[in-house]
């Protein structure tokens, strides 16, 4: 028999997804709920917590929580502090920050920056760092976690090195929406051939300002159908963030987190663009397991 | 005295600006309103004409029109297929199309397609190729047409050989509008400092996905105030668009059509990129120059 011992949480701007751990780290309860930070409405963060609080988590209020993600940003719970690169699962262990709270015992996990001493730039991740700490040993080298603003984290010794961000994701929503690229578009289907070209010309062209417009060209002069025409672009971002981490890493192992059509589409990419050494890891469990590392050391 | 002779009108999605032409080809009166195409509403393309046919122009309907840009378009009055580049300005007169009316004499300018021969990309242009067949001799070389979707022209012996596209327009306007860059911009001002600071990065650093993110970054550690944000981002973007004609064309003489704010930007980044031989050349000239040019060879 199993005791409930802890809850953990990612926590961002559309998702939400909920574990619940016994004594040894193992998952007993899973939950996912449409409380996102940009779908709270009127929810105080309190509110919104105690309302996923069902089911296997019924009646578990008292336990401790660990919570990643945008729950840390400015615009979250508490701010918790961006944690500089290079950084391990202690340094962010260190940094946890409490929710204001008279009862509740909530830790909320600080997301990480890096600043390329190179170029000044900097980036900024939360719940990735979770995730990479989840993976443990499987972190090492070269971690790419897509999505709205994918990520491609180098890792050594369980150190978080440093990161770039590409916005890829957002960019496709943005000009799907509201450009005249996604005027076009109609019946979207799954097109491999499309994406590929599409791939395939943004690793041959870097002028990605220029190379994104021939969505438009492709469709005036029925060289691309209006249903390929999503996948087409899909191929043009994905494989622009690829081409320009590939400029800069070669062609390494990497390791890649997530699953769904998502994580299809860039197994595809990567391996058009020649990376022959790809391993996909859970999204979940590299986050369950990262909310237990983190909390081991708290 | 003189003769009004000849009506002609760039014709854009946005924009409208008409010209009348004496016997010699002086323009003797202008009007610009507010009918592009996306501000038709329920008009059609004759009654927007007429409507604007008052003043200088009223009563001169039975004179010839000759309209370029988006009127020209799949969405215009009628379509004027693109003409093959390389092109010269009696090959678009040569392709003239006529508005189907009982009993206006209305030619429509087509524009232009250009086909590259390593890639195989396309781009189009429309209005444009008006605006640089009415620089005269003034456009040998390579000639600049900033916009929604900027222009960059290689034109030899009065032929526009090739050309290609920058989003960099519109690329602005959705993500300051729909994205998460736009969201810490606030009270925008025009800072000179941190539009130089985005075209040095994206000089030096050709990952489009990845740099604009900085717009984020920049903000959340205040290194950027939120009302230089948008300069700055504007700054990434036609740096962006020069970075990849630059790795193109070296530092060559260019020609820029156009004015206002939006050329003084392009003009302290070019500057700034190395180009130190900047013509600048009034768009509205351009524009009725080339339609008196095209429309003497009809």
């Amino acid at each position: 028999m199993t005791t409930p011992t802890l809850i953990g949480a990612d926590w961002g701007t559309t998702n939400f997804r909920m574990f619940l751990y016994d004594e040894t780290g193992a998952v007993i309860a899973k939950h996912a709920a449409n409380i996102g930070l940009k779908n709270l409405g009127v929810l105080s963060f309190e509110q919104a917590l105690m309302s996923v609080l069902k089911d296997e988590f019924a009646g578990l209020d008292h336990l401790p929580f660990i919570l990643s993600g945008m729950v840390g940003s400015r615009q979250g719970w508490i701010e918790a502090p961006y944690a500089a690169c290079p950084s391990t699962v202690k340094d962010i262990a260190a940094q946890l920050v409490r929710a204001p709270h008279p009862r509740l015992d909530v830790a909320i996990v600080p997301g990480l920056y890096a600043k390329s001493p190179d170029t000044g730039l900097l980036n900024v991740m939360r719940g990735e760092e979770t995730q990479i700490y989840g993976l443990g040993d499987d972190a090492e080298g070269l971690v790419i976690l897509p999505g709205t603003h994918s990520k491609w984290a180098q890792v050594e010794g369980g150190e978080v090195k440093t990161f770039s961000t590409h916005m890829t994701g957002e960019m496709f929503q943005v000009l799907k929406a509201n450009s005249i690229l996604g005027i076009l578009m109609d019946d979207d289907k799954d097109d491999e051939a499309a994406f590929l070209k599409g791939v395939e010309r943004a690793l041959n062209d870097k002028a990605f300002l220029s190379l994104i417009f021939s969505v438009r060209t492709e469709a005036l002069f029925n060289n691309i159908k209006p249903e390929s025409l999503s996948s087409y672009m899909s191929g043009i971002l994905i494989g622009s963030e690829i081409a320009a981490e590939k400029e800069k890493h070669g062609n390494k192992p990497v390791g890649i987190v997530g699953d769904g059509a998502l994580i299809e589409l860039y197994k595809a990419a990567l391996k058009f663009a020649g990376f022959d050494r790809v391993t996909q890891h859970d999204g979940d469990t590299a986050s369950s397991r990262g909310l237990w590392a983190i909390n081991s050391l708290r």
